[in-house]
């Protein structure tokens, strides 16, 4: 059986306590390294493939250290902390430099847990917007590789057409916002690894808000997980609705919040990241 | 002269390369160990007084791995990756524990920078608030030391008076806002660390949301730095809004998002944080 080209990108071998090693895809290349997403999601499977893993997911926050080069990189997962129902691991991902010595090319840390259940209530519903086969397919996201690995349905906020550098007359709300429908292509049953790539599948804040195509990277992305295991399966490989907008640009470097949402308009992940920008 | 509590409290003594000492303060106590706002900032003063230091703070996570026990412990803070102007940290917590072993008590990572000037807007302005003196002082915030060290100034979402259990009946975007003036009791001048404990200045969320004191506290949190040291400066002792409200409580688990601004409307923090709650 072939594997998902999701699955072969986020694919680790043991190489002995905590420690993996990888592989960079051609799948899911961005403009100077893998597309970040892939990375998180990478990230996270060393995690849930580590035999002494407890619980699942709730929080992940992913350094990018540096882009990585094409070619095999390990992952170090150590659970730093093993409480009763909540563990803290600390991760990075290593790769040989010119001197072929091992480099960080990334730092991160995952919060995973036994959740049980209790009250609870969304208070950010999902936005009035049409079903995904109402939107049209974004066919011209951004002409990088692992575009085509998702299917993405641009509900407003799309990449610009025009780069006229004029700063987006929208009001401060929605001058950077933009509201997608993403899954992946072909389709994958949801898991957390892709709600981890999800979460930084959206182009650079300061493309909209500018109208201009600057030099932009994420440093940095924390992702909050809100649903469990058995809640992904039952969404199968359904649509998610993928929302992002930076609060404020400042000094090379914006912030971005995100959410995702099924289709039915369950909030399975809210997210922050600080993206590098130039100009 | 005698140090302000708060620098008293986040102070650390070299024991080697990347390797710190400092001890828990009663004056920042907690219910069941440190104020997380504090710890916070013991952490980010580790890197703040590394030799090695690149640029300063922009991203720090924090991850509370387990609640401090009053007594000493030790930081180390170890510069992951230097780039040309950005560097990357991993910092680790530790306390002896009953065995009389090292165990880790929290986990971090930093990103710091050196900024430069580039375009840049603020869309996220400060809510149309009363002036701090226009506000009264808040004395019945939560029956723990810490909040003694803080001015505190609700302006909206102080804590419940009344603990009747029965769900906030604001609307979802309000249910759990608070906003309120803050600044260091006695004041002090305002620098990355005071920002960082701020961060995390808020009650429970789900306190306001259900009006009931259930069990909570926060596993990790995420903070922004949108200003320079030089900015900060500026500033001096001044007040600062702080704007916090929840987007979801799920599972035994609620996210946080959280924003600083300064008197004069400069957005100085953005910030997210999960919390557990029981119930």
């Amino acid at each position: 059986m072939e594997l998902h080209p999701f699955d072969e990108a986020i694919a680790l071998t043991a190489l002995g306590a905590d420690r993996f090693g990888g592989h960079t895809s051609q799948a899911y290349w961005n403009m100077v390294g893998p597309f970040g997403g892939i990375t998180a999601a990478t990230v996270l499977q060393a995690v849930m493939q580590h035999p002494s893993r407890l619980g699942e997911p709730v929080a992940l926050t992913v350094n990018y250290a540096s882009a990585l080069v094409d070619g095999p990189f390990t992952v170090t997962a150590r659970a730093a902390r093993t409480n009763r129902s909540t563990q803290h691991w600390v991760v990075e991902m290593a790769q040989k430099g010119a001197t072929g010595a091992d480099e960080t090319v990334l730092t991160a840390t995952l919060l995973t847990a036994v959740r049980r259940s209790t009250w609870g209530v969304n208070d950010t519903p999902m936005p009035l917007v049409p079903a995904p086969q109402q939107v049209p397919s974004d066919r011209r996201f951004a002409p990088v590789e692992w575009v085509n690995r998702y299917e993405i349905r641009a509900v407003s906020g799309g990449i610009p057409q025009v780069w006229d550098g004029l700063p987006n007359p929208a009001d401060a709300s929605s001058a950077s916002l933009t509201q997608l429908w993403v899954r992946d292509q072909p389709p994958r049953p949801l898991d957390f690894c892709a709600l981890a790539a999800y979460a930084d599948v959206f182009y650079p804040r300061i493309y909209l808000r500018r109208a201009s195509r600057v030099a932009a990277g994420t440093v940095s992305m924390t992702v909050y997980f809100h649903a469990s295991a058995a809640d992904l399966a039952a969404l199968a490989d359904g649509f998610v609705l993928a929302q992002a907008r930076a609060q404020v640009f400042h000094a090379g470097f914006f912030d971005q919040t995100a959410q995702l949402w099924s289709s039915f308009g369950r909030l399975l992940v809210t997210s922050q990241q600080i993206v590098y920008y130039k100009e």
